[in-house]
């Protein structure tokens, strides 16, 4: 993989819990933030429910379209924890006993708590490796290009934090933000001329509301300092052009 | 539509802004607990990129797949917002300046200052219905089983508020849950055997970690309160089985 091919990625969510409103989703933006600092760009992410059918489907889907899958959610002990099976059916592969996470598990359990239960989390698909979990001991595993990973986010994060050596990443998106006290659609076309100019870079538009005003920041992502640079310079030539001053701090 | 059907629905957020990291999405989360209490099961829900192909195949999947798809997201003036003109394609139907929506933007807008940018905010699919928009005007539109909305969490929201009447819920689904400081594996068995019992709840289990300590909420889920209530009750005797006591206050 040359350092100027794009890398891809996508998310899979997976949990009722987050379907039903219950539980609030922190892991994309978590990973979306980290991946794109990697030089990964995250181009799909999908919430599905504890359904193994979709589970399946979504990770096969996925992982033909992206280099890299992340899955988030549904590796504990009990019933609903179907994800490791999942992700084995969807790789046509045998979930088995793996016998590096049967050891950690004994090693973290008091003896006589490492129930059958419990030896669930020690099974992954064969051929998986394993994903270290620092925190709380039962560890995800990658197979190919997927990576299944915890949902409680403490955990999620540092697994991928002790998994990110494995990723190559592509050139790292650099990104520069302009924003302004005037409304998307009084710059909208130049707006799209410009993106035009500069077909390599992304331009997006995202209006906010501050000091009782509202206004515009405008993101130009690329991987070329240069390129961004003179874009920005562009824009702040039309933002002059309507009488507009870039604000100085970007609106939170 | 019997209030015995199971109504189904699912999400498809729109922008690259969220799948760089730069913008955490909130508009899921709303929109699950938002369904779930009208009785509408959240099923799926996807995040695209500002790619027309991506739009049109999510959009198509998902339409055929349930009851409702919700859009957030890339329905503003700007290059990059191009919602309106996927759901268009992806329905075959033309996409054309909607009379009601340009008399909207024309109350809106000082004189001349409804440019051709700004109208573009007014193009709908051929046939669809307006969703208003009370906080900025510019309206959102429903075509079919497809509801158009904004990305900004202030105005999806109102946008929502306004189209629930349109919205055939099934049975409200409740929930309990029971809480206690006890390992998910220690009664992953029992919980197991239980769920198989309850075939008509959803039985989930959800670690957590408070005051020092881990702890397991379990969550109830179902349409018959009485079978809720027999659940629980099972569900309490398996916790004094292990000399624990259920905790009077859900953890945060």
């Amino acid at each position: 993989m040359t350092r100027s091919r794009i890398v891809t990625a996508a998310v899979v969510v997976i949990g009722n819990e987050i379907l039903s409103g219950r539980t609030k989703d922190s892991n994309l933006g978590y990973l979306a933030e980290q991946l794109n600092a990697l030089g990964v760009r995250l181009r799909e992410a999908r919430v599905v429910a504890d359904v193994s059918e979709e589970i399946v489907r979504a990770v096969n889907e996925m992982r033909s379209r992206y280099d890299y899958v992340f899955t988030t959610g549904g590796i504990g002990p009990t019933h609903d924890d179907i994800t490791s099976d999942s992700v084995a059916k969807a790789f046509g592969a045998k979930l088995v006993k793996n016998p590096e996470a049967v050891a950690i598990l004994e090693r973290m359990y008091e003896p006589g708590q490492l129930n059958e239960a419990r030896l669930r989390m020690a099974h992954t698909p064969e051929g998986a490796s394993l994903i270290q979990n620092p925190v709380s001991g039962a560890p995800g595993f990658q197979i190919e290009n997927v990576f299944v990973l915890a949902g409680v986010p403490a955990i999620m994060r540092a697994m991928f934090d002790g998994l990110k050596h494995r990723l190559a990443g592509g050139p790292p998106v650099l990104s520069r933000t302009v924003a302004a006290f005037i409304g998307e659609g009084t710059i909208a076309k130049e707006l799209g001329a410009l993106q035009d100019r500069f077909p390599d870079l992304e331009i997006g538009s995202y209006p906010f509301f501050r000091q009782g005003r509202f206004g515009t920041s405008l993101v130009l992502r690329g991987t070329e300092a240069a390129m961004i640079d003179r874009a920005a310079a562009e824009l702040g030539r039309i933002l002059h052009g309507h009488g507009v001053e870039p604000l100085d701090t970007e609106p939170a």
